[in-house]
């Protein structure tokens, strides 16, 4: 008999909507041992989150949450709202025994996350962050890859991460949709919010990075703030790029902007290993581009790996459809909602827990601190 | 207040669990007068039916569709049965006054499609048939471009569907999962089950076809038969090529195969006109090739249109993620279930209905007709 | 020490600079037995001939064709005139003692085709017809590929050659410039002058072809012809297509266009195998796409074989420049020269001889017969 | 009545043969004022010598620099030697009176390449490096739409040059063949061999770069060297990656090396603006990708402009063949000779002369200066 994991979800914003439809998911495409329950949802005006519980399903809804937290029908609260917030709540739900699901990054800074780490850990409550990136098949085929030897010595990793939707001078800066353009709520600009991404699945795939030496730029350097209604300097960072050195000796390259006419949400990553090499973009996320240098010399060319060809054999896909059709973006939600339950299930925790999304955290720091240094700056390690 | 639209589904197989999910998606993502509500579903084997009903959620189950058809809660039939089935279902259920929603391709044969349709205009019941290629929305785009006159005189359309999964041959033939290899069960082989999608998607947007020119292919000769576990010859037509004139002056090249090394599901087309040329492929299904010559000569080009890049101007984009990010082939049953109930609501009954989907069945017959005669066959007009 | 290879070029028009741009560079970069020598072109008007001869370095001229051919200082006549004077001139040459280089396709007809053979043939003459694309390097890959039998038993063979530059209405046809829009001097549209190229590369990839039923169409029904000033009928066919059977079994799918809007001069073929397959477009002709079964099933996917990347093992390429950097069109005439320089050597004739060549005209006939009548036309059989 | 231009060649290597081949060809296919005329060609060994004088066509050789240098018939000295002796060369040459044209990097630094801008200057002649990248067409036109102002207010540029051809660990170092891998030859590695060429077409279309943040590796610490046949330390950089500052406001990233697998030699950049982003790679060199933010929301896609699509209007190509037919690499020399040819004629100096050449050689210096220092470097600005 299956056991439900009752959710309270924080926030109806465009992470909201992607959680609550994984949640919605999983249990027609993994037979598990839980199944998610959309038990209640929570945001501070009723009307809309009313609304956003229609539909979606949940049961109920809390417009305090204090009050979603104190509710003993949940099992896990997931944190779908700005960053700033991300602290104070996930250290409360941890002390109330709940589950906590953390919507990336992390936190403001590596100080609040060391602090949220300490508290899941303390309270010995499941957590995770939601990367998702790292389970799109094709980046998971990647990983699998690498850890079987098949890149050899890795030489380089770059990545980015490219968008344009920021361009237009009179976009205002901060409130409910904009608050990515607001350093208060969400910490810094790229950075934290694509950058991160990058980080995440690097550290993952390639291993620890050691020092950085980081660049950012403000293009537009003052806007209308939605909550003033006033121009006010713009403090994000609407561009962020760095060079580093990971511990295996690899190089890093990596850039993230919002200003890159054309790109709506490029993250693009390549791996060149002595080997082999891989490549890997999300505009065509189903899609692995594989170099082997064993391949017969006058036959040797990038493959395109179309990760819904071989449904029984790459990751996940042989949950989804017949050879050759495409799943999309959302999919990458489901499988870390999956993983996150056989997880509970078997008592290895799904990855990224609060630790592992700490290092991308530092990472950030160093990186945000170098570009206002000018110098390199080394990279806190982890204590794991 | 929103209605519940009941529906009793008919098998369990592959397009029972695409049209389920679509089902259960379409309220997370529309906002519509009814919301599917999965109440039966139906297949002889009780317990494959009992484990496809919890998966995905149906309230009940059949195992006789007549005593499924014979229920007072259920307002539609859907038909996801092999194609010799059709038929009757259809008819039972129209005259039950059950709406109908068949699986293409709509029957065996255009005899037994006109029986079909005329079954259900007599009851006038709502009927539809899945072929879901229509509401891709690069495919939807095309549409829109074309009837906007953006291509001018059109010349040319070319389309393929290659895939590579019956090349082994100890694969049988017939039996539960590959009864699409048993003519008894599908009436034909690629014919009717990918060029069928290639002919509704050209009838769609490019009109009438008049006549056609037609070879067929059967590999592999014989194979064992599930049922009798016998070797016995192969009936259907493992490729179909075909020629063919349009009511608009323009040439039609159409082919499909099984036996095409490296294409799962490479349905491709391509339209040539005066002003502009589009192509698509299902592979990487959100992307529209798009050529205008009215662009700059100097700074012609094929545009990657990449459908999740403008939400609010693609088709069915604003329903979904922010810019970038990719949906897939589920999806196209989503908005098609979406456009069904929408019709519920207009009147205007989504396409294709029944009588659409005969013409492509007639297309199919000349086809199979001239690939066994040598000589160029005429399309039976329609006769709306 | 060297010897000159003395050429006698007919023609000043886009072939006889392609031609005569590789008798001027194989000698930089083959190391072999003969050196072409531009010794004279021909063509009526002086002005313009000595105008061709100064740009590229032939030592004299000639407005009749008679009197190069009837030189005793050129050993080899090159014919880059229309096809209506094909037999004529390659007839006369060959009686006179001189090689004969002939550009494609080879003749009017098979008739004609059949006459020319057997006048080379009677004089012992060393023959060759231009059809080039066999030695774009990509496509010579293939080729090899097919000879290993890495593609196992074929199943399908696929070719397009597609242009637009006849959609204009105002664009008149004949004269010096636009011969191709004038069936008395081309003998036939697309089909001698594109789909002719597709052929030949198929009977060369894929064997012999058997029968054919075809399709062509003259979009624009009359235009001004350019020698009378007059709007005329169009008697060329603007676009053909057609469908075969080859003698291994295969099924081939041909189409050809000058109307098909955004593509220069996209020929694209593709063939698919039990074990393998292959694809390659001229627009990008320096990768051949290949698809090996053989590959680990997780890691299968389309490779993108550029021909730059391997000087050493790729056909041609040690001859040219450093890794990754690109050869284009015209390399693949300086090839047939120095194959047919090798063959002078060696004693084995460069391909496609004449006879070669009469193969593809036959096809052709076919072809062109099939789309008259309506019905499957069988090719005539090689004598060889 | 056309004047030869009276070459003197130094060096017989790769560059040697690409730049004779451009001698060769530009008058078959540019009509000018001045024909190349192969008159000398000079290099240590004589047999190597005066074979590759019998292969593209030299009338005699020298074994001695200073003797070319000093003979009356030579017009222009081309230097095609290794970075080291660039400098002595050159100014010899300029001091004789000799029109210089010098292989990239113009210097081992910019002292060096001081030096030698001096010199060519004091000396009147005419003088130009061989960044022959700004002359493949695609980059041209990328260059101009940029000076049409197309882009907009510029954001970003980033450029990579990726080779995988010192992977192997037994390759040696230094010697005629593999003097790039010797620094006391080189200068450096990928820096003045990859970066100078991106840093070249960026100060061309990007204008110029203010600071420099660097990283560069040896991944191979120690090779046998050709000379001694010993194992020594190797002293180039394998690597070398750069953040930067652009005058115009817009940010760069740079990467090269020669250790990601499966990149021959992919020269990539892309530029995004206000209004329109591009990019380009040297493996597909014939194809421009456009982004223009102006085009309608729902048709907004990246062009991939064929450059071989336009003859008339694309730069160069009127040269050329007909619509659809690729060049490559070999024509960006060609196109590098016609436009030197032309500054001689007009009096305008072909781009890049030494003086803008040297420019490159700063950022260079700036970038290994950083790079060994840890710290961002200002780049020396251009005195012109």
């Amino acid at each position: 008999m299956k056991k439900p994991l009752r959710i309270g979800m924080i926030g109806c914003g465009f992470m909201g909507r992607a959680h609550s439809n994984a949640y919605n998911r999983v249990g027609n495409f993994f037979d598990q041992a839980y199944v998610p329950q959309l038990t209640a949802v929570c945001s501070r005006n009723a009307a809309a989150t009313q609304a956003f519980a229609d539909a979606w399903g949940y049961q109920s809804i809390e417009t305090d949450w204090r009050a979603l937290i104190g509710r003993a029908d949940i099992d896990a609260i997931d944190i779908c709202v700005p960053n700033n917030l991300h602290r104070e709540i996930a250290i409360a739900a941890a002390e109330a025994g709940k589950m906590v699901l953390c919507e990336k990054p992390l936190a403001i800074d590596a100080a609040d996350g060391l602090a949220m780490c300490e508290a899941v850990e303390r309270a010995g409550v499941a957590n995770m962050v939601w990367y998702n990136y790292r389970r799109v098949p094709a980046v998971t085929l990647a990983k699998r890859l690498i850890e079987e030897g098949r890149l050899g010595r890795i030489f380089h990793y770059r990545a980015n991460f490219l968008q344009d939707w920021t361009i237009a001078e009179d976009l205002p800066q901060g409130g409910t949709a904009l608050w990515r353009l607001d350093s208060a709520a969400a910490g810094s600009g790229v950075t934290g919010d694509l950058l991160a991404h990058c980080i995440d699945t690097a550290l993952w795939l390639n291993g620890p990075i050691r020092d950085v030496t980081a660049m950012t730029e403000t293009f537009i350097k003052q806007r209308v703030h939605s909550h003033s209604g006033e121009v006010q300097p713009v403090t994000i960072d609407d561009a962020c790029a760095f060079l580093c050195h990971f511990g295996n000796g690899s190089l890093g390259v990596f850039e993230s902007t919002r200003y890159a006419r054309g790109h709506k949400a490029l993250y693009t990553l390549e791996i060149n290993g002595e080997s082999a090499s891989i490549r890997w973009d999300l505009h065509d996320l189903h899609r692995l581009e594989y170099f082997d240098h064993s391949d017969e010399g006058r036959l040797r060319g990038w493959r395109s790996i179309n990760v819904s060809d071989h449904g029984g054999e790459h990751p996940y896909m042989d949950k989804w459809w017949v050879p050759g059709l495409q799943i999309g973006y959302e999919h990458s939600f489901v499988h870390q909602v999956a993983d996150f339950i056989e997880g509970l299930s078997t008592g290895q925790p799904a990855a990224p827990t609060f630790r592992d999304a700490l290092q991308t955290q530092r990472v950030c720091d160093a990186v945000l601190g170098s570009a206002e240094s000018g110098r390199w700056a080394d990279v806190q390690p982890s204590e794991a």
